[in-house]
């Protein structure tokens, strides 16, 4: 076995830890029939959109990968299935264990208290993160050993693994577009008519939308959210390889500089599974402590190994020092926490309070410092962004961008572990609402439920920050692949211009699209949920029960229909720049992209959450509480906020990686 | 007298035209004694609204002056402050002009008819618009004879007419800034209470906001607005001088290439006087025609005259053949004009009809399409602007930049004219309203503030088209006058991407100042109008008089108070970078700082325009009109708008020119 084998071998280890958690999650009781009817309904809605999703991705892959086999080869497509058919298990493995816990962690809640549940609802959300982390390091270990066994090390074939990260972009962005769709027309459909016209609390079992908004929380947040980590995951490493494969280093170099980032990643992924497993000794210290010490703890782990395989493995890049590698890992690692939590604070300390505050004078100035929050917010963690870019080029150089990405990702089994498990709290309290359990099992999952927010909230800032930084580092591997040589790009050239702003009015284009879609699918289903009110009999009385089904479909099939515009766009835009304005367009346009990208991301993503944490803080008692002025003022701001925050926010992450994939990938052909 | 001396006596002839003007407008009654008691009052407001600003204005003229005569020497101290005093002058007449017309209008609409009230409100805008092109045209003027007279025309002084250029743009950004935050403080305030709390109709004598409204109207979308588009004049001039004496040109062309800025510009300034006097003629054609078709003829004029100069002086750039020259300043002209279409269309037409009928379900998705509207209308002016550019070079190289934006902003004289009707026409509405004069002056003065609304969108997709090119123009400069030679400014270098990133992050963070600062005075405004309403006995019943002055003041201590943060961060950004990262970081940063302000102004100008038409179109009976739930959204989003577009949005403009120009006063310090 040589060195060549870590990744695949590690890969196949942690899908099985994934499966092991699984099956004992499957093993825990689901609660009474109440629970498992409801349970059911959202396994199965969940179940029945990833197919229906994936079923369109298949046409969109077997169009796009013929056009690739055209252009680029068989092995290129081969790499382009493998990355899309990875990024499809890891949803589908994900979703399947989130809909399954999250029935179990209610139950856990009603039988055996908050720790109990606590694990469960983690426990769902690691087998996302060990599968996003897995089959990465799998797929793209195997075509390592492929590149070594078939073309006997030929680095010029490394551009295939390009295919391999175009394939995994190509799943986010219908993944994530399309998800955060269908969560945002479910739970705005259901907000606007329940809590606004009809006065019924969130979750209440009579909203017909409400099992439609308990599956857009696993299909925008789980499935939605992995593919995006996913994308970042595979994007920085695939960079890298790039970049060390075309960059500017000398040729003895090249081989271990192009196995780096697939040894850290594999050193990132054994520290989280003993971060996950430190879970049990964790909680000792409280829930929200034992989530936040977590990913430090693997981070901490994976830098002490990175420290190790860097020095022993002697490699120099561009003729420095070798740890200056490690540092550049560093920087992105710690880049990557700071990001995370500034997030935090800026959607659940002071500026949050700010909005609450404003809420009183109505729901006009809400929106205002909603947007001045969010706006506001965008500074310091571009900042971190660009402190690690500079900490990471004075370290290891163009390279140091591309390892310092893979820094922040390596423990990417980790990160998405907390992340995944707020979707499945948040499940877990809807059905405990709906099946009418005792206020003490509400109080706990409740808790759960304000953890994963926070936890959401982090989750959002590091995927905008591992986004922003892979996009860089496909942005540099682009560059140096298209050989640009001495002159560089240079930004003074009207094609250049011209591509930064074409590629800085695609992310407003973009979000806009991406919100109108919640907007027209969200009147849709106030019309439904209006209808069914009107038209079922007994419904607001609680004695009938209401067409979950019909609301559930008007979801899938506005977010099937609404993500083909958007992903077409992000798709072929660099396509058409790339050939009509010439390589150094596209290149100006990559910066352009990703710059608003970043800058719309951060102030989408943080409106959004310090929107629905001021409404909380509100309902919590404060300013009035429920049913005050206020409170109405701040229920504005929060469904303002969530096709923000998690529709055309998110979406911004995906549309500056594909779009930096799709130029590396087709860097070959504008030579 | 040579050809030097066009410029500086056309410029005084343009003052001695717009001097006139206002002497007839002074001439015309000024209604009955309510009437002349108001206008008064707004007068008297606006004048110690100036008077206060230029005095906090004037120290800091001392200040950065001192600095710069350190620095760069007394020449360009004086340019500084030539630049400063124009732009003051320019914002004092045109406002003195528009407090004279605004009752004059209303009176004609009552004694004399529509196309009376017309001609005076026009007339007042106009003074403002000749003397924004005069006072450029003649401070630059003066400037290039003395570059000749003492220098002999040393072309490596050219660097002094930057100076003036930072003196234009200094006092532009705190008069947009400090007007923006005035204007919106006392109508959001206004609002708030009176629309929404008391049920009072706007405008209505008993709110006492309402006369800090009317003053908010001169203080920002006269004064504000003739500043930013001084700005822009002074500012693309001078970028084409700076980039025709530094950049790669013949030293042979280098003379003619100087001088053609300020010859062109001077043919604009005769193609508006003749624009302005055929209004009398036009007005045959309905007054709406006549607003749109004046600005095309001048344009069409300046055009024809450009050929001759171009041709007949025999200037080659770059050995392309001389009518390339041409090519490249109807390009510019042409985009200026396609941009206020387009925003037209989006503040006004079906865009801005998907919001008023969002408006029915609610203030949530009143806000989110309004949002996706504004992000959607960011993308053709972008092509437009790209076209341009793309055009521009095809035609004349980078000097051909400089001279587009030269093309669109020559006729400033008549577009900024029309742009200085809106707010008299505005103001003419609200004395109409307040003195309870008949339905039918109403109807009329009405009828103008409607089309002084689309005057208006016009106009704010012109300052933004404008300040992009201007802004890119001056960023051409830059990068000429640091000497990057052929290697250029390659974006793939780390620094200039962490410019990039700093210059895109500071158009979000300015945005969250001017918002946050309106939604603060905002907040002030509302609790002394409630206390009035409360306190002052027999207010509400109209049998007491409202205490204004207290609301004005409370208007303008905000103003004054909440320009000075965003003003200094526009202002030593630049600096910090330049010096901290270097003059290659801080052209990224005008890079980022352009895209990203471009596309912030347009969101938020367009977003605005619409939520407010929106708002209008239910009020004129539309979809449940005036008290419907509908229209209650609508307010919410007008609202919402408000700092958007009069605050924020123009902010930007100013901010991408400003840091450009004090990057390139500052570049002599940065090789």
């Amino acid at each position: 076995m040589s060195i060549l084998h870590v990744a695949p071998v590690l890969g196949v280890l942690g899908l099985l830890v994934a499966w092991m958690i699984y099956v004992i999650i499957k093993r825990q009781p689901a609660g009474n029939s109440v629970m498992q009817e409801i349970a059911e309904a959202i396994y199965r809605g969940a179940m029945v959109f990833l197919r229906r999703e994936y079923l369109v991705l298949t046409g969109f892959v077997v169009v796009v990968g013929a056009l690739l086999a055209y252009a680029l080869g068989r092995w290129t497509l081969l790499a382009f299935i493998s990355g899309a058919l990875c990024s499809m298990l890891a949803g589908f493995f994900g979703m399947k264990a989130a809909t399954r816990a999250n029935v179990r962690t209610t139950e856990a809640a009603r039988s055996s208290g908050q720790d109990k549940a606590l694990m469960i609802a983690f426990g769902g959300g690691s087998v996302m993160g060990l599968c996003v982390a897995s089959l990465g390091l799998l797929g793209l270990g195997l075509f390592f050993l492929l590149l070594h066994e078939v073309f006997g090390g030929d680095l010029s074939r490394a551009v295939i693994l390009n295919g391999f990260a175009m394939g995994a972009s190509s799943i986010a962005l219908f993944a994530r577009v399309g998800g955060g769709i269908y969560t945002k027309a479910a739970d705005v459909g259901a907000d606007l008519v329940g809590k606004v016209e009809a006065g019924i609390p969130e979750d209440d079992p009579r909203n017909p939308a409400v099992t439609a908004d308990l599956v857009g929380d696993n299909v925008g947040d789980t499935a939605g959210m992995g593919a995006d980590i996913f994308e970042s995951y595979v994007g920085s490493i695939v960079a890298t390889v790039a970049i060390a494969a075309t960059g500017n280093l000398g040729g003895a170099e090249r081989a271990p500089a192009m196995l780096l980032p697939l040894l850290i990643a594999s050193a990132g992924l054994v520290a989280s599974v003993l971060g996950i497993g430190s879970l049990k000794f964790l909680t000792r210290l409280g829930p929200a402590a034992a989530l936040r010490i977590m990913p430090l703890l693997s981070a901490a782990l994976m830098l002490g190994a990175t420290w190790w395989v860097v020095g022993s493995m002697g490699v120099s890049i561009g003729g420095r020092p070798t740890m200056g590698v490690f540092w550049a890992v560093a920087s992105g690692g710690i880049a990557g926490i700071l990001i995370g939590l500034l997030t935090e604070y800026f959607t659940s300390a002071e500026p949050m309070l700010k909005i609450a505050r404003a809420s009183e004078t109505g729901a006009a100035t809400n929106i205002i410092i909603g947007t001045a929050v969010g706006m506001q917010s965008t500074a310091l963690p571009v900042l971190a962004i660009c402190a690690a870019i500079y900490a990471a080029h004075e370290a290891a150089g163009l390279y140091g961008i591309g390892i310092s990405a893979v820094g922040m990702l390596a423990t990417v089994g980790v990160t998405m572990s907390v992340d995944g498990y707020g979707p499945i709290a948040d499940n877990a309290g809807g059905i405990s609402e709906m099946s009418n359990l005792g206020p003490e099992t509400r109080r706990i999952t409740d808790g759960l439920d304000s953890l994963g927010n926070t936890t959401a909230a982090i989750g959002k800032g590091f995927a905008i920050g591992s986004a922003a930084l892979t996009a860089l580092a496909l942005f540099s591997a682009y560059t140096s692949s298209i050989g640009l040589g001495e002159d560089g790009l240079d930004v003074t050239r009207p094609e250049v211009v011209i591509g930064v702003l074409i590629g800085g009015m695609l992310p407003f284009l973009l979000a806009s699209m991406a919100i109108s879609a919640v907007g027209r699918a969200a009147r849709a289903m106030v019309e439904e949920v209006r209808r069914q009110f009107r038209e079922i009999k007994g419904l607001l009385e609680g004695t009938a029960k209401p067409d979950s089904e019909r609301c559930i479909d008007i979801s899938a099939q506005a977010a099937l229909r609404e993500m083909v515009l958007p992903g077409m766009t992000a798709l072929f835009a660099p396509v058409i720049v790339g050939w009509g304005l010439g390589p150094e367009a596209l290149g100006g346009m990559l910066v352009g992209a990703t710059v608003c990208g970043v800058l719309m991301a951060l102030f989408m993503a943080n409106s959004g959450g310090a929107w629905d944490n001021a409404k909380k803080y509100i309902e919590k008692g404060n300013l009035g509480g429920k049913g005050s002025d206020a409170h109405k003022a701040a229920v504005v701001g929060d469904t303002v906020g969530d096709p923000f925050k998690d529709t055309a926010g998110p979406a911004m992450n995906i549309l500056i990686k594909l779009m930096s994939v799709v130029s590396l990938v087709i860097a070959p052909l504008l030579r």
